[in-house]
Formats: C-alpha cells, structure tokens, sequence
C-alpha cells in the first residue's frame, strides 16, 4: 500500500466538539504507516480553493496537542458557508481541488460538518471517481441540530444538549428565588429540527423546567399556547418556555416575521437565519397575560461551550474521526462514518460506512411522538436516546481562570 | 455566654456564590456551643414578615449538604426585594420582625445581600438597640455588581467575572471560523455599576476579545463609538463588543431609552430595569455600517452559573459567612462582614467587621482610571485586582449529565 498523506477541513456551524472528531482524524493519521503528512484545509473548500492548507504535522509533535485540540470548541480548521456548483453548469472549482490534491499527493480527504458538507464530500468523491483520482473521501458528521440520517445522533449534539439543559436548569433556579409570578422564555437554536429545543425536556429531571416546549415540526398557535400557559400559571409559580428559533403557523411562516426590528437575512444554501421567537413570545405574553417575562436566546453559547461539554460526547466524536479514517484505508469512499447505537443502558456505539448519498443534503425529523401532544413531555423512548448524550462532565482547559484554548498557526504551504 | 438562636436570610438578587455564604454562616452556627436551633427565613424579610421560617437544623444533619449547599446557585432561602419604611412613618413592620426574633428565641440575624440589604440589615439593628433587645445583626455581602463600599469585592462578584469572561473567549472563538467580517456585542449586567462589564476586559489575555468596552460611568457617544469601531475593522476580522446594559448618553438617558419595543419598568427600590444596550448597538451597527452583527444578552445566567463558579469566590464567599458569625458571637451588630485584601500575588484576604453605615444604600464606583480612556483596556492595576477573583474551577454537582441543586424543605415553623 503506498504511502500518501491526509487532509481534512471543516465546514457548516462551530460545535463544541468538532475539533474532537479532527483530533481523532489527525491521531489516526499520524499512527498510520500508511499515511504521510496530515494536512488541514482552513475555512473548508472554500478556503482551499485559494490554496489555505496547512502541514499540521510538524504542529501536532507534543502529544498532549491532540488532547488539548480535542477539548476546544469552535473550528481550529476554521469554516466557511460554500455551496459547490453542479458540475455540468461550473467545473472550475472541482478542477481547482483536484488539482491540489494532487500536488499535495492527497490519499484520503476528510470533510466534517453537516448535511450540506456532505453534499461537498459526495460530490467531490463523484469528481474524483470521474478523474480516476484515487483519493477516498469521507463525509464525517457534526451538528447541533442533530437532524443528519443514517447516523444515530452526530457528535456535538450532546454537548449541546448538556449546556441546554445545564442554562435551562440554572435560569429555571434563578427564576424560583422570587414572589412574583415570572415567565422565562428561552430560545434554542434549530431551524427546522427540534432535537435540540425538544430535548431541553431533559432538564426536567433536574426541577421541572421547562413546562412547555415548542419545536418547528409543529405549527405553532399563539392561542392555545396562551391558554395553555394561562392554565400553568394557576399551578406553577415560575413558568419555563423552551422555544426552537424556526417556530411556524399553521401556514408555515416563521411566527416572529411581523414583529419590528427582527432581523432577516440568508446565507449561501438559502436558509433563512433566524432570530426573535423567544422575544415574539416575550412580547405576546408581556401584551396578553401582563405577567413578568424576560425572554433568553442562548445564541451561539449554546454551540460553543467548551466549559460545559457532555465527556460521552467528546469521546464519541473523537471515535468517528479515528474510524473515518479506518475506513478510508479500508479502501471506502463517498461513504459517512455513522455512529450506530447498540444498547441505551449500558450505552453502547460503533462506527459504521453509510453511503454519503443517503445523508447529503437531508433532514432527519424529530419523531413528532417524542413529544406529548400538548408540548409538554417527553416520551420514555426519547428519554432514553437523549439521556446517554449528555452524560460525564468535561471542560476545556483553563490558565489564569480563563479558558484556554488550542489554535494552529497558518502556516500556508507554498503550492 | 446564654445559648440562643441564629436566624439568616436572603435578599436581592441571585448569584452563584451567595448560597457558598449561607452555608459558611450555618456552618458556624452548628459548630458554636453558643447556638442552639438555625432558623432560615424565606424570601427576606417580607417572607419573615409572613412567618416564612424554617428550622434548618434537622435538614442538616448530613454533613455533606452544607457542601452541596455551598455548590448550588440561586438563593436556597429565595429573595425578596423588599424596602423597610422609614420607622418613624411605619413602625409595624420593624414590630412584626422584633416579636419574631423574640418568639424563636433569635440572638444572633444575619441578612446576606447588597446595599439595599445592608440599609434592611442597619435599620433592624437600630429597632433592636432602641429596643433593648439583645440581637445581634450583622449583613454579609454579596453581589455580582461588586458596587458595595468598604469590602474588598463581594462574593459572587468573581464567579459572575468567570462567567461572562468564560462566555466572550467563547463567543469569540465563535465568531472566529468565519471568513466574513462581523461584529459580536456582549450585554452585562450592571445598572449603575461598570465593574462586571470592566472585568470582562480580562478575557483579552485569552485571546484578543473583548475589542471595545463601555461601562455605564462613562457617557456613550454613539458617534465615536462607530468611529472607533470602523477603526478596528480595518485591523480586526471579528470585533467584540463588551456593553453595560446600563449605558448612558452624556445627558445621563439611557441610550436604548427610544428604541421601539425596549422595555422599561421600576422595582420597588425605584431602579429601572434595563433591558436593550446590546440590541440598541446591533441596530446602530447593522444600520450604520451594515456589516454582519448579533447581539448576546448574558442575561441572568451570568448571575446564576453553578456549572461555571470561581474556586477562589465560593471560598471566600464561606469563609465571609462563617466570619460574620464569629463577629456576632464576639459581641458585634450594626455590622457588615467585609473582605479585605491582603496581597495580589499571592492572592490572601481576611474578613473583618466595617460599620453598616458605610455600606448600607452606597455605591461603590468603579475608578474611571482603570478602564483606559479609548475604552479598549484595563489598567495594570485592575487586572492585578480581578485576576485573583477568578483562580481556580468549580462547579455544582451534576447527577445523569444534569446539575443537581440543594433544595430545603420549606417546613415553616408554627409561631
């Protein structure tokens, strides 16, 4: 088997553990004879396409760099938002890529992110397939929102969920200490799946908090959600609202799109980017029930807590990234590295090759039934997927009590 | 020396250490020969006006809980925000309170708050005296504002530091892995007080962020600020934006005061509750330079961070409340508890008893000096002052992934 050497980059949202999953990918690669160098692409294909790639090898000498990657949130590969064109319509960039990949003497190239960087990888192993470039390419998944198929759950899910349910748990705490009666809106990220925003039902184990919780599968209906937290309030002092961000009517639009001063912009796949559910909510109960309510959007601390990470999911992204690249040199290619579950309790996984055509550019849905009909639990079958995730506590490490972060130098290779 | 009883209470609002000093104040009481039952009064002393008093002994027996005590946030005896009149306009109150103390046999009250609370604590201390009754008062400092006269700092303040530090390296890192510009603004609490918002300038040691600071003792000029920050866009990709949500336009209005939807109301102490700096800066940038913007409202789970404490706070927070303690047992009331430091580097502080007087409905401001004139950086000296506030991690214990919070029963007594 000839030695020839790796590259992998990153794209889509910062997780708090996608630089686990890059830790395992460069572990396995610097320990395979069969691999060179290890090479990382900066800001994704993007980013590559300008010739931004970096020999990570000469950075990755001290063996505690590996683990100290693995505890940093965000993306040391950095990221970037870059839609590859058809083919047939725009050759050029595939031909760019190629090109670098056979400079570099690229054996094995390694994308992680979500649903749209699959449709990247898939694409990019077509290409190279059609070249007879023997480059093996392998998706690797991450995302918060959890809705990649094939793949159980995707690494960075958990960690998110941890510090959902954590925040949920602690606002819910603050919210107790008065009085008055309060509602507490908090917004989750999600835009169309409601993993995350569902799975804060979790928390309710730890108080009670939240007591309603509404996902973007679901049409939301300002009414019933007024009189149903009209009915709460005569039990419970302190309201919890969990909300996802992509919450819709009946008629599909984003309920918050009449509000003044929300902002709405879209990015390169045509999503539209979101916020404002959780201050529709606080204004509606503020305006219709004239309780105390703040509302809370955990914004972007949600995917980059690195002081608050779920160590299941830190070692199980790690994992994918080192059977990504056992299954490279198995010979696979245009093929996900899935996590596949074996048993709830004890929790039990594997990594296996799913082909990348049946995850790239897809949604896996929240199963409707997870959550009661009246947005207030979860089932005992969800409980029990979400339950495993957020287990064991870890943290990015801290110097001078402040996190402390890994971060590669961009030492751009000259091409 | 005749045995009597210890009554402690909560006021104000929640922080992530106040509970360290409960359980450092019921701690001593236990251990004193000099103390019979510990009572806990709920809700402050509008609670106790009601006859909210639990007798905390039997729910104390395992020695583990007053840990686990120390290690929850919130407020464990839950708050008020409740203002005593002037006694000479309303005697009842102080009257009520007084046939409280005499009915559980109470020598010894402690009020754990910030400067509202220490005026509550210093006007009860006077009805005693008048009185002739033999209570000793003594209040015992907390706030994440940091605002209070003749302590050092107060506990809370540096776990709240640890937090939102902890949130800006993170939120920075964030906003890194993106190739398009973009601008990040912070919201901190702090209505009339800089100190949390200064702080922050701390978590520039772990990587550059935050770019721009703006405390509420310094006018907001709306136009240099936009000036300075095109500035720093031609030398920084991703700018962090550090802001009070209590900054003011040089006429002394809050600068968010016009904005649409930006709400107002008044507690009880007739502070305005803020809400909208962070969003009133997004919506000048976005509308002034247009460039990509988001704002983030640390909102209460700055305050409220179990799952992010300072080692070095919650230990200072016990040891102010088993201080306050010994101060009453030596004879003292009219009292507050105070921290006093004795170096930086290494970092040693004592506690010691300061008259209320100097603290009770004060402000401490935050020196002008500390915080550099083009709002960018923190003096030598002050980070020399909040380093040490910050040393070391800690955090709530956490039970299936999830934080697990020390709960009393609330057992009222029958009076």
């Amino acid at each position: 088997m000839t030695v020839k050497n790796l590259l992998v980059a990153q794209s889509g949202g910062p997780t708090a553990a996608i630089n686990a999953t890059l830790s395992g990918v460069l572990e396995a690669g610097l320990n395979s004879p069969h691999i060179g160098r290890v090479y990382g692409g900066f800001h994704g294909v993007e980013g590559m396409l300008s010739g931004k790639v970096v020999d990570l090898t000469p950075q990755l000498s001290d063996p505690e760099a590996l683990r100290h990657l693995a505890l940093t949130p965000g993306m040391a590969l950095r990221s970037c938002r870059y839609k590859m064109p058809d083919p047939k319509k725009d050759d050029a960039p595939y031909a760019t890529l190629l090109e670098l990949f056979k400079k570099l003497d690229i054996g094995y190239f390694f994308y992680i992110g979500g649903n749209d960087s699959m449709d990247t990888a898939l694409k990019l192993h077509h290409r190279c397939a059609q070249e007879g470039l023997d480059v093996k390419v392998i998706g690797v998944p991450k995302t918060i929102d959890n809705d990649l198929p094939e793949t159980d759950h995707t690494p960075g899910f958990g960690s998110a969920v941890k510090y959902v349910c954590t925040s949920i748990v602690e606002v819910a705490r603050d919210a107790s200490v008065y009085p008055a009666q309060s509602v507490m809106v908090v917004e989750i990220m999600g835009r169309d799946a409601g993993w995350l925003t569902a799975s804060s039902g979790l928390a309710q184990r730890a108080g009670g908090a939240p007591h309603l919780i509404y996902i973007p599968e679901r049409a939301f209906d300002p009414d019933r959600f007024l009189s149903d937290l009209r009915e709460l309030m005569t039990r419970e002092r302190h309201v919890i609202v969990a909300v996802s961000e992509g919450i819709r009517d009946a008629a599909g639009d984003y309920v918050h799109a009449d509000l003044p001063g929300v902002e709405r912009s879209v990015d390169s796949f045509g999503h539209v980017q979101l916020s404002g559910a959780g201050r529709y909510l606080e204004h509606l109960i503020k305006t219709q029930i004239g309780c105390k309510v703040r509302s809370i959007e955990l914004s972007v601390l949600q995917r980059s807590a690195g002081h608050c990470l779920s160590a299941t999911d830190i070692a199980e992204a790690a994992e994918v990234g080192r059977q990504a690249v056992a299954l490279a040199l198995a010979g696979e290619s245009g093929k996900m590295a899935a996590i596949r579950r074996l048993s709830d309790s004890p929790y039990r996984s594997d990594v296996v090759a799913v082909p990348l055509e049946k995850a790239a550019g897809l949604v896996k849905a929240f199963p409707s039934d997870w959550l009661s009909e009246d947005n207030r639990t979860l089932s005992q079958e969800a409980v029990d997927y979400f339950l495993p995730l957020i287990a064991g506590e870890m943290q990015t490490p801290f110097a001078e009590g402040l996190p402390c972060h890994f971060t590669f130098a961009e030492n751009f290779v000259k091409l």
